[in-house]
């Protein structure tokens, strides 16, 4: 490793004899994070399951999750140390508060706790808090204080919402997760319907947040402006496409997340982190001023920590459409579980069977509906996007390019083939569930880490699509709940209803724990 | 108090055998901060000048800045504690970190160090990071990332450009830090210039940054979005008018703060918060696009945290403007310190010594410059918003309002009057100072408390306006250099050259410790 420049001339304020030793550790700490140094870093926390460290980003717990968040993140920020505080607290133990200065303007703080073991001095408990940015550039394109300010009363009032940045927003652009797409996006002269009902309803528009690329993922991830991040799971991919309405939600940003599910696109952020989340009934809400992805899967839905919030907005969004009720007669599918991950197949089944009297349905073979779907789709997207990536090379990237690729090459004939197989799995399913709420894990697996090779999510990506495809062919409403957690990573519960008992499946879900 | 629900249910983490009461002593902790039962509180933190707490906010020092800190503060967050770590350090020593689940969403961390002495437990240290919001409503309007990206070439690239709510952005209404203002603003259909000499030199607009009520206050107080922090002594004003781009630039959320000074709404914020800040000679930058307070006074400049910077910023504004050199022969007017605060007064003389070859003038009656300054100050503020805020009572408050109803009484003929005098005054400054550079403190004091009271604030308003009348009089450049401190807080040092010894003055100050 390079020698790195450390000023270690920071005034130092103790209450006491600092014991011997200490802060040549502390700073043998800093020269190491400003030069990325990460054995040494390892070196001088302490070893074992105990060790804590926590930032912005969450809290890690073992010294083997923080030296994987050290190996992932290359390099902490640069910065000074404008003052050092020293609290001793015995021989063998003190607390070190360091002002940090960093490059880029601002203070921040590191509370660092020390003890000294057989090994020397070693940090046991850590917590750094850097500076916040204007705006998180990763989760957020534009926002206001409101953007938009929404109606004074209504049942939203309060509520800051979060639009995915596929929606019409009056004297805003389209960015579609693509940088190039919205340098070339015009004005919009006026507000989508969607977003119209909750401004109407009260809620205040406090930005437009970015999706994957065109949407055209589960994932979340975004090579332009940086990964969201996963508010529950440190270092963990947030789910997508809603991947900033999703992020803005779970961290507090925004109370409501606007967004679409076309395969996925709500209940896999909503499942990776914790939220509530509703893909409607296909039709049930206008698509105008909204960006179309695949039509004939396209929905409109909304992210929420709070079920009533939710609930609202449904209301308010879906006036005059009919409501059809959800008979509180459960199933499960166990063919469509077989070839889960074991932990998550365990973690619902055992929720299945506290719930009690759940019946069991076969939907038959799945698998080839997800590739009728896949083709439709595919067949869709190019349609909707084939001729601005024809005339932008290199404006998409790494999967969804390869998405891309692979939708130029469906034909008409092999789309119409799709369609017609779609309608049998239609009627496969509608019979196998006989009006029953059909439930599913939302996603195949707790969210993986960010850091994942591209074929690893590629895997969990095949397997998820083969649950959300279910409410996508029968063009009904699915509803995640926030029910399940494994290892501290959440897990969303999905429940499919007939169409048009959306409302109905979120009253349903009140008594669901 | 009334008792307050508390849900004490968290799972708790331990690495060892908890010691007996600690448990106890942090929900109780934890219940008195739902409640803010202050004296509860104070109780438990540990007595006496080495007890630390640490927020977004900064490091209070001693239970004394702790325990006035929440006086001040209303109560902390509603939240729940989502799970508790404990790491024990002895009998009497342990860790508590708390992961917090805040009622608006998000996760934060509460780190503390316990220690049991006579008393029984008590916190020695303190850390706590509560969730970011989407945008700090205090400090922005409207963020972008970016809102306005500059050209790709040019010697600002990569500098992020916060714009006080007073200058014209194309597609932008200007809100002049009135909510009632900007509810009735036109969009702006051209960008003003001094915008756009930063947008051409690379830098990207950020964002629009707050500013004290039509710019009519050096505080930075402000009812309607809440006051800016001021990013170097917790608890204190920001400075104004130009509150907004300072906390952004002192906080790392912008590079420069593209601002104006009529009476010291740069030459303040920038004392007060440890900036970089150039008052430009009256005429030099082109104010078009500019919402003007009192067009005999105002000027553009910049707030910026590196001095370099700054210096582009004059240079690319001032294309084709005239160039005169600062001579460093520098003096003070020992007349214009005579009523200053002993520590100011002292710090800053010690500093002129330290200089060395510094001389001295005479500049008279400053104290009837500065009265008839503000006669004409406020007979233009009234003529450029005395016809709006007729047609809009109640729609700017406090000592802004109060001052606005003064102005309107001010008579054309004693307007004429002033004017007249200030032709004296300028000649006589002129003369007394022979085109040396005078300096002076930024300010009267380092920044008020935010809690201090309205009498307080405006005793130090008028000492500071005695020091900063003098350039706005002479219409010159007025440098402030962020080269004092008092008792860790910030206080600039003021450089007043020649008209249009801008650039000069700040290549100047490159030399000055």
């Amino acid at each position: 490793m390079p020698e790195q420049e450390v000023d270690a001339g920071a005034p130092v304020h103790a209450d006491g004899a600092v014991p011997a030793g200490l802060l040549d550790a502390f700073w043998r700490y800093e020269r190491a994070l400003m030069a990325d140094d990460v054995p040494e870093l390892d070196a001088l926390f302490t070893d074992g399951p105990s060790t804590l460290r926590g930032d912005a980003g969450g809290l890690l717990v073992g010294h083997d999750a923080i030296a994987a968040f050290r190996r992932g993140r290359g390099g902490a920020p640069k910065r000074r140390i404008a003052a050092v505080h020293v609290r001793v607290l015995g021989d063998d133990a003190a607390v070190v508060v360091a002002e940090l200065a960093p490059r880029t303007g601002g203070r921040g703080q590191q509370t660092q706790v020390w003890r000294r073991g057989a090994v020397g001095w070693q940090v046991l408990v850590a917590h750094v808090a850097n500076p916040a940015p204007a705006v998180d550039a990763r989760i957020w394109r534009t926002v206001g204080t409101p953007l938009v300010r929404g109606a004074a009363e209504g049942p939203l009032v309060g509520k800051r919402l979060a639009v995915k940045d596929l929606f019409a927003v009056a004297g805003h652009r389209i960015g579609a997760g693509v940088p190039e797409y919205l340098a070339h996006a015009v004005v919009q002269q006026h507000t989508a319907p969607s977003v119209r009902a909750l401004l109407e309803a009260g809620a205040d528009l406090t930005g437009i947040a970015h999706t994957d690329e065109f949407a055209y993922s589960i994932a979340g991830a975004n090579p332009h402006h940086g990964t969201p991040p996963n508010a529950r799971v440190p270092g963990a991919l947030p789910g997508g496409s809603s991947s900033g309405p999703a992020s803005a939600v779970a961290l507090g940003q925004a109370d409501i997340g606007l967004a679409t599910d076309t395969g996925g696109s709500i209940r896999v952020p909503a499942s990776y982190q914790g939220l509530w989340g509703l893909r409607t009934t296909h039709g049930r809400i206008a698509r105008k001023g909204l960006l179309p992805l695949a039509p004939s899967f396209d929905t409109i839905g909304w992210l929420t920590r709070d079920r009533a919030v939710l609930a609202a907005c449904s209301r308010v969004s879906a006036v005059g459409a009919p409501a059809v009720p959800a008979p509180d007669r459960f199933v499960t599918a166990p063919g469509l579980l077989a070839g889960l991950d074991g932990t998550v197949r365990r973690a619902f089944e055992a929720w299945t069977h506290r719930l009690g009297d759940v019946g069991q349905v076969d939907l038959g073979d799945v698998a080839a509906a997800q590739e009728a779907f896949r083709v439709v789709q595919a067949h869709e997207a190019w349609q909707a996007d084939g001729a601005w990536l024809t005339a932008h090379p290199g404006a998409v990237s790494g999967a969804v390019a390869a998405r891309f690729e692979a939708a130029a090459d469906v034909l008409d004939e092999e789309a119409d083939l799709a369609r017609f197989e779609l309608e049998d799995h239609r009627r496969r399913f509608t019979r196998a569930l006989q009006g029953a709420v059909l439930l599913l894990p939302s996603a195949a697996s707790v969210a993986p880490q960010a850091t994942a090779d591209a074929a690893a999510v590629d895997a969990v990506r095949t397997q998820t699509l083969r649950l959300t495809c279910v409410a996508g062919i029968l063009g009904a409403p699915a509803l995640s709940a926030p029910l399940l957690e494994i290892g501290g990573a959440p897990l969303g519960v999905c429940l499919v209803g007939p169409r048009h008992s959306d409302d109905a499946l979120i009253h349903l879900a009140a008594s669901l724990r």
